[in-house]
C-alpha cells in the first residue's frame, strides 16, 4: 500500500489524473474502471482537456463498477448518468469504448471482464463509512463478486436508494448492482482518492491497517498494488 | 483465482514445479518465498535435479516466510532446518541467495523485502484448518504484517509449538514468527498446493469463495494472481 | 540477453519446456507462438504428456509465425503440417486455440495479433546462417513486418523451397510467408533454442553481440527479454 | 511502436510528462533515464512544479545515459550540467537518487544497471540525423553497449565536441561516453519526443519503418514498448 499525501484538493486531483493517464498510455488495449460521485469530479476536470478528441487514447476501454436503476426507466441508471455528465460526454468518449454494467448484465460482469483480459486499473472513491463501489457495510462480504443488493439488505437501505435518485420517491429503485470486493481485488492496479475532513476518519483506519468487513475498503489495503491519494484534510488524523 | 485440478499427487508436484521454474527464469533478480512442510516435498523432489548446480538460476533469491525457534538453540529454527533438508542443501543453493527470516529480524522483514524490490512469487501450503504460513485461525488478523505469535495466542498453541519441535519439551519455544496475511498478499504471484483427503474440506471452502478470518487462507482467494493446485483427493468435494 | 548453457540436448529440451510452461500458466489468456522444425522436437516431446488433455491450459492460444504452401494444395502448409505432427495433434490442442498464419491472411497478421492483445511469448529456433522464422539472410530487412518472400528473393531460394517440400518438384511453391524481424521483436518474451555442433558458429555470433542484417537473428539480442538456450555442442565456441 | 501526434509543442510536452509521471508512480523503486538537450525542456517545465519536494516520488531513481567531459575539469560534464539546470536542481531531486554515468565508470554502466534491476523507463530525444543518446551515425553499432566515442570516430567529431562545450576550444574534450543502442533496447519502456520542422524528416523515417545503422534511432522502432510523441511540425511529412 502506497499513501500519497497531497497538500490540497487540487493536488489530489492532479495526482489522481497522473495515475489515470499513466494507466491509459499503453501499446495495446487497456481496460479501466472509473468512479462516479463528487470526489472524482476534480480529477475528471483535469483530464477532460487532455483526453477529449485525442485519438491516441483509442486503446482505452472504460467500465463502470456499479449501477442504480431509476425505477420505471429503461435508460442509463444513476452511475452512468453521472459518469456521462462528469466525464464521458465532456471528454467525448466513443460509446464503443464504454462497457456498461447494469441490472440486465451484472450476473455475467466478472466473466465478461475476464474474457476482455481483466481490468488493468480502477479509480475508486471511499465513503466515510468505508464503502467503495456499492459495497456498503452490512451489504456485501469480502468474497462477493458482482451481485445485486436489495432494499432490505440493511435497515437504512431504502433511504440510501431514495437519496441516490435525488429524493424522488417515484424513481426509487428497490435494488442496485455492484462489483464486489473480490471483483475489485482482481484488478491489477487500484487507486483510491479521498479528500475533506469527513474522510479523515476512514483514511486513518485504512492506514492503520486493520482489515474488517465492517469497513469494506480495508480489504483493499492488502492488494499488492493499492495507492491511496489524500488531501491535507483527509490526512488530518494520520 | 485459478484452480488447477490435477489427477494425482505426482501431477500436482509437477505443476507446482512448473510454476516455480517459470517464476525463476527471469532476466533480472527474482525474489521467491517457499514453504517448508510435508506438502511441498514432492515439488522439491521434482526440482532438485533441475536446479542443482545450475548457474543459470543465480538470479534467484530465496526467502522463508515463517520460523519457529528451537528453545535454547541459536542456529536455524524449525522452518529453515526443514527447508535446508528438503531443498536448499540437496539443490546446493548458495547461502548468499537465501534471505533468512527469524526471531532476530522479523520486525524488519516487510521493510527489507520492500527494499529488495518486493517478492515476486510464493509457494504456499495450506492446513486443513485454513492456516497458511504461521497464520493459524485465532492467531493473526488479515491486516497483520510480519509478527510474533506467542504461546498464549490460542488455547492449543502450546501443543502446536511442542509438536513443531518433535514433542521434545526442552526444545519447545514459547513463540514463533510469521509473515502475516497482508505481507503475503503484497507478493506479485501466489501459488498454493494442496493434496490428500484431509485437505478436501479446506479446498472446498477456498473455491466457494467465502472470505473469513476464521479460515485465514480464504483471504488469498481475493488476490489478483492466485493459483490453487490440487490433486484428485483434495478436489473430492468440488 | 540471457544465455543458458545446458550440458546436453535433453537439458536444453527441458529448460525450453520450463520456459514454455511458465509462459502458459497465467490467470488470463496468453498468446504464444511456437516453432516448427527439428530443433524443438525434443521440447515438444517433454511437453506433450504435461499438456495433453489438461483443461488448465485452455487459456493458451497458439500462433505459427511462418508458412510455406504446398503448390496446388489448399490445406495446411509445411509449417502447420509439421506443428500438427510434432505438437498440436499429439498434445490434442483444440483447433479453436490455434491461430493459423498462411498465405491467405498474412497481410493482416500483425494487425490481428495486436487486436488479440499482442503475443506474450515465442519459442524460436535459429539456422546456422542466422535465420529465424522465414527471415533468411538476404530476404528480409530488420524493419519488416509479416510479409511474403518470393522465389527470386535470393539466388538459392528455389532450392530452399524445393527442400522444404521434400524435394518434390510438383509441390514446390514459388513463395512463402513469414513474420518479420520487427513482428518478432514486438513479442514480450523471446526464447531461442540451439543445439549441435552446426549451431556453434551462429551461437558465438549471437553472444559476441554484433548486430547485422546479414545474420538476421542478431537483432533479437537487443530485445529486453531475450533468452538463448544452448546445449554443450552449440556452446562449444563460447 | 505507438505514434502520438499532438497538435502543438505544449501538448507534446504534456504528453511526455504524462508518460514520465505514469512511470514514476510505482509501489517499489523505479529506475528511469532522462535526456538532456533542448527538446525536453518543456517537458521538465511541466514536471518541476508537480515533482519538486514531493516525497511520494522518493521511489524514483534517475540515470543519465551519456556524458561529455569539459576538458581539464573534474566535475559534472555537459549532460549532467544541463540536467542539473533543466530538472534536477529546480525539481530539488536528492543527489542520492541520481546515478551519474561519466568517464570514470562507463565501463561498468550496463552491469550496474542490471544490478539495480534494470531500467524501467527512458525519455529520449532524437537528432535530425537520427542519433539518440550519443549514438551518432558512424560512431556506434546496433550491438554496442555503453562505450567511449573518440574524436576520430567520424570526420566531423571534433566539431561536434567543440560545439557541445560552447565552442570554447580549451574545454573541448577528445571523447565522450554513451549508452549504446543495445543498452537502450534493454529498457522496459522507451519514449521519444520530437518537435519542430527540423525533425519532420527523421520522424518520417522512423514511422516508415526501415531499420538501418545509418539512422541509429530506427532500431528503437523494433522495441516492444516504444512510443514516439511528436508535435504538428515534426509530423508534417507523415
Amino acid at each position: 500500500m502506497r499513501v500519497i499525501r497531497t497538500a490540497s484538493l487540487q493536488e489530489m486531483n492532479e495526482v489522481g489524473a497522473q495515475y489515470l493517464l499513466g494507466a491509459m498510455h499503453t501499446q495495446h488495449r487497456t481496460n479501466i474502471a472509473i468512479t462516479a460521485g463528487s470526489t472524482p469530479k476534480g480529477v475528471y476536470d483535469v483530464m477532460i482537456p487532455l483526453v477529449k478528441d485525442k485519438d491516441y487514447f483509442d486503446n482505452v476501454h472504460y467500465y463502470n463498477f456499479d449501477e442504480i436503476p431509476f425505477k420505471g426507466e429503461d435508460g442509463y441508471g444513476v452511475t452512468m448518468t453521472n459518469l456521462n455528465k462528469l466525464y464521458f460526454d465532456p471528454a467525448n468518449i466513443s460509446r464503443e469504448k464504454i462497457h456498461v454494467l447494469d441490472w440486465t448484465n451484472y450476473e455475467t460482469q466478472d466473466e465478461r471482464i475476464a474474457e476482455d483480459g481483466g481490468l488493468d486499473f480502477v479509480l475508486l472513491g471511499v465513503g466515510a463509512d468505508g464503502h467503495f463501489c456499492g459495497n456498503l457495510p452490512g451489504t456485501t462480504k469480502f468474497g462477493d463478486l458482482t451481485s445485486r443488493v436489495d432494499e432490505d439488505a440493511t435497515p437504512d437501505m431504502v433511504d440510501v436508494l431514495l437519496s441516490e435518485v435525488g429524493g424522488v420517491e417515484e424513481k426509487r429503485p428497490d435494488f442496485y448492482v455492484t462489483m464486489g470486493p473480490k471483483s475489485i481485488m482482481q484488478i491489477k492496479k487500484l487507486v483510491m482518492i479521498a479528500n475533506g475532513k469527513a474522510k479523515a476518519g476512514i483514511v486513518k483506519k485504512l492506514v492503520e491497517g486493520v482489515v474488517t468487513e465492517d469497513v469494506p475498503a480495508t480489504l483493499l489495503t492488502t492488494h499488492p498494488d493499492f495507492t491511496l491519494i489524500v488531501d491535507a484534510e483527509a490526512a488530518a488524523l494520520l
